[in-house]
């Protein structure tokens, strides 16, 4: 952390987040989501996804983009999928909604997928891929967006950096978890560069014209991950997500319709039940084998320990929940203007 | 192409390779899946998973790794998932199977997911997904073996380069597929490379000491596409198929056990039918446009156009379908030797 970081308490930054959402209207159980959602990021090190969130979210609901307390429907359903309409909620509160549901499907039949029409920024993927792992399931999550990355070979924003997130449980280890965006760095990323006043490497982005810059505020397009591969996993998530709730992100704004690039999601939450396929204690013990057997390799030239994905924040998790979240300045004042706005006391420097 | 090179028609490249398999001891009706994924494979210029792998398949046969002949079991069924036994049949054979399983499941409730075990090279994966997209929905295909591929700050094997392919239906456009390996580059375009007497890129493979290598043959260890993204995923799709089959593919070979080096495969096909979430001839309006969308961007510097994934594969496709397939030296070397054994006429060179 910078020496000008403060830092607060885990459930005290969760009561003021809170707190501050259901003075912008959130139902009482949706603003505890939607902190539950900020303040876990928060502590896994995720801060791209944590609270330095909460301005832009309020934006959201002032100009009416973000519903606080939206009419969420289920509008198709079978025994194993199902289609819900967002109304532009908050991505908290329909998606655990929704994989909830999936969970219960997945009891039942072995999978519950369910494609979410319409919602905004849903914070970390791998808090909901987590709920399954922690009912014994594998917990896939995905998102779409409007553009915000050059498909490989373009200079221009075509695709939008979509997250996957896959968790499993292990035993002795926690849950197994990868949660990437498919770009070389998420956009929440250059958020916190900006916030903290520090460039960006050369290769996470290009400006407006399709240059490549290392200044976060001039950053205006993603770069993908592995070329073709995190560009080519972005187009075919805007087909798994948008395209089956018939709400494309990507092709209005080429084709430069009015309103095209308000932010909003599509997403596919689904899980997999375990036990419906083998023995779930025999799954996790396997799990925590490959963790295992990956941390006993020899170490690359540049590396001292070969680390399995979602460990390092596994670490930071531990870390902060004993010592408190370190917040940078940026994301301070984001807290205090929204302290001041609606009368919330803000969470205790520590 | 090389000076060297051969070309043959497709339907009679097909002839011999379904052919060659019956010979081997195939039914008709596998030796038809086999020679159909293998050629339809090179009819996309994917010749790392075409007919340069007839001897090794008929290596594994012969080792009685691959049974031409399997006992195919389906040992759990629900209404939307299934898991299968494979009994070491050739890949073509058990996964057409599943996927057609599969299409069936997601027809009635709108996803249908097989996990398959112990099975063999199932070849390009996208032939999997696309049968779904030409039913109408969305394939997914993924595969784990024995690792070959460093996880990220690893010097060493750890995890397997394990593709995933995923396919929608366009209408005007041929359908959209993803067909990617987590390595930077597939293990088979090594294979090609070696076929074809040329040095690899750095950054694709380490030698057996961990050192970076140019050199086809020296190659031991694949590289990961993104870094930890790519073995990210390759981890986590361990823990989606050979997981869900009790069935570890990495472990094994971490902890010494005699025969894990041995080529098997564990699979996910699944299929997400588009009806039942929405209007099927939108749903390929739409995927069409993001196509067109893409290719109108403006190209990066380095590039003429900006493709989408499978659009080259497509390209190569149409002019291979009339001019016939190229084959280097060593891939018909290859071809020579099992037209010599079984006493199959080779295909006719045009």
């Amino acid at each position: 952390m910078a020496a000008t970081d403060v830092r607060v308490k885990a459930d005290d930054l969760k009561r003021f987040t809170k707190a501050v959402f259901e003075k912008a209207g959130f139902t009482p159980e949706g603003a505890e989501n939607q902190a539950d959602v900020l303040v876990w990021a928060n502590l896994r090190g995720v801060d791209s996804h944590g609270v330095q969130r909460i301005a832009w979210y309020l934006e959201l609901v002032d100009k009416g983009h973000m519903k606080p307390r939206p009419n969420i429907q289920v509008q198709k359903e079978t025994p194993a999928v199902l289609l819900i309409d967002a109304d532009y909620a908050p991505g908290p509160v329909v998606t655990v909604m929704a994989m909830r549901k999936v969970i219960e499907k997945a009891r039942k039949v072995g999978i519950g997928w369910a494609v979410i029409r319409n919602t905004l920024h849903q914070g970390a993927m791998g808090y909901y891929s987590l709920m399954a792992a922690n009912e014994g399931m594998a917990g896939i999550s995905i998102v779409c967006n409007p553009p915000n990355m050059a498909p490989h070979g373009a200079r221009a924003s075509g695709v939008h950096n979509s997250p996957i997130a896959i968790c499993v449980p292990g035993q002795k280890h926690r849950p197994l978890m990868l949660d990437m965006a498919t770009s070389v760095a998420a956009r929440g990323k250059l958020d916190v560069a900006e916030d903290k006043g520090i460039p960006i490497p050369l290769g996470w982005a290009l400006d407006k014209d399709g240059k490549p810059t290392t200044d976060p505020k001039q950053a205006a397009v993603l770069l993908p991950a592995g070329g073709g591969k995190g560009s080519g996993l972005a187009m075919m998530f805007e087909c798994l997500t948008s395209l089956f709730v018939a709400n494309p992100l990507l092709t209005p704004v080429f084709q430069g319709k009015p309103g095209a690039q308000i932010h909003r999601q599509n997403s596919v939450v689904a899980a997999v039940d375990i036990a419906t396929f083998t023995d779930l204690g025999e799954y996790k013990a396997s799990a925590d084998a490959i963790v295992d057997g990956i941390k006993a390799l020899p170490a690359a030239e540049g590396f001292t320990e070969v680390l399995v994905p979602g460990e390092l924040e596994d670490r930071v998790h531990a870390e902060r929940a004993t010592n408190g979240i370190p917040l940078p300045t940026g994301t301070w004042q984001k807290l205090e203007a929204a302290s001041k706005r609606f009368g919330v006391p803000l969470p205790v420097k520590v």
